[in-house]
């Protein structure tokens, strides 16, 4: 039985990896802070850890524990948020993936697994973009994410195996529908449920390359199985598609039994035009391909947010 | 009458350009937490106020001045350090730089010049490095300093003119010779004439590009007076020469009355092989040149460093 620390698992997707991992059989513990995550999220037979990674209390909590990998997860997630507060930003994404890296090195971890995300690229000339596209982030939250990506290719030369997954936008059952500062997909689906209304903020044009949460979870399993590999990757989690802000829109629309009303303002600071992600070296070096398409994922997000009571 | 903030004006650099800036008739305040700089280095005539720049308090202090522009030089700066304590390096360099940023769009402050760092280039295929080369950081101090580049470029869309000067090997008079944790020069140097015995960690075809003082201090002082040029620029402050480590010994043994041994051990973790800039870019946008070769610059820093008691 393997021992597994995945933070942020009262979170979308730190729930949904936990979850997995422990219906294969492992023991998972996690940190989170419930600043956005909810406790309810935190999949049965969990340990949970209240608090911030970046706080050293926390984290020798963890001292006690013999884990064959960390899956890294937790951290404010909103590029809007980052600009409102660019220390706290800091503090929860890039400081506290270094002590968690630095406890790692200490207690000999082995596998040390990152959620990185799309937004490193920023904007793009070439917007289907590579492992290897020279990164420009727009956000803070993106330099941060960018930072610690850099943190990780460091500490591997320290014997600690380090996975970059750069998550594009993941979406699906589970996702935090009364969060409306992160996450295309559930912000315009809520509002639709709740307003008949969506309120857009930015151009009709932008797009985003849209990823289901079940995909994102087998590619995250995909990796902490993997002995092989090198001791420091990075892999585009992505499908290769792009859907415009108005797809996803005509999308919600076509699958609500009620008329949405859409009105455009203008956008939030840092946001992407858009960029979609090549995913050939995470089929060829994990195996792994997304298994449902933007409609199949959206469907059944849809069904489910219409029966939730948010 | 100019009014400039001048951070870390009790180390060598920024105690050089606080120094010219008073002389050229301007007011300097300087923010220093004297962990590595000494109060008697800060210029007369400048404006004193103890502490860290992350702190909240202290940057509350500036809000009694008008700035015209801030120069922003403090900061850890050992590549080795930043493997002992990550968390002090990214608080006293990224977190640092990110307050005063916000700092400068709060008050509206036209112009922010950074001092990176020929460190985020880390080693190269190719080592003669342009601005465009993408940055390979080897240290966490390199990955802070790329870090607040990326901040900086942000900040710039917010109406501050932020000019990035990536520093190469600084030495000269006024440099540091107690600290042996940083400066490649003024470390061999100082061995040399305490203990007639060089120690390397690395080896000795390792390589930097040496820039001195005077001429990184102009550099810094066209930056701050370029009031054309464009929201956001980068450069190499560097000579586009290199020397090797055994180069800089061969110099120092030439310089000094004695005999000084040398002795070679095991390198330090993140030590770059080397990089040398190509500095067209600076020569051609802020019409800056060197006007010290190495032999120049170090003739002249071996005589000032042999009278110093230190």
């Amino acid at each position: 039985m393997n021992t597994y620390l995945v933070t942020g698992a009262a979170g979308f997707i730190g729930a949904a990896i936990a979850k997995r991992l422990i219906s294969e059989g492992n023991n998972v513990v996690t940190i989170d802070n419930l600043s956005t995550g909810a406790v309810e999220n935190i999949p049965k037979g969990c340990i949970f850890i209240e608090g911030d990674v970046y706080n050293p209390d926390v984290l020798r909590e963890l001292n006690q524990y013999e884990f064959n990998g960390i899956i890294h997860i937790a951290g404010q997630s909103s590029g809007e948020i980052s600009f409102s507060n660019p220390v706290y930003d800091l503090k929860t994404n890039t400081q506290a993936t270094i002590q968690l890296l630095d406890f790692a090195k200490r207690k000999g971890v082995k596998h040390f697994v990152y959620a990185s995300s799309m937004s490193v690229y920023g904007d793009q000339q070439k917007d289907f973009v590579s492992e290897d596209t020279v990164p420009c982030p727009k956000s803070f939250y993106a330099v941060g994410k960018l930072a610690s990506e850099h943190y990780l290719r460091i500490y591997s030369d320290f014997g600690i195996k380090c996975t970059i997954l750069r998550f594009f936008n993941v979406y699906g059952i589970g996702q935090n529908m009364k969060n409306l500062n992160q996450g295309m997909a559930s912000i315009y689906l809520a509002m639709a449920i709740k307003d008949k209304h969506i309120l857009v903020k930015g151009s009709r044009d932008r797009f985003r390359d849209f990823v289901y949460i079940d995909d994102v979870v087998e590619a995250v399993f995909l990796s902490v199985k993997d002995e092989h590999g090198q001791k420091f990757d990075v892999f585009n989690v992505s499908t290769g598609k792009k859907q415009t802000v108005e797809q996803v829109i005509t999308m919600i629309q076509k699958n609500l039994p009620y008329d949405i009303s859409v009105e455009y303002v203008e956008g939030t600071l840092g946001d992407q035009k858009g960029v979609y992600g090549n995913n050939s070296k995470i089929k060829k070096k994990l195996n792994w391909k997304p298994n449902y398409t933007f409609e199949q994922g959206m469907e059944k997000m849809i069904k489910w947010a219409q029966e939730l009571n948010f």
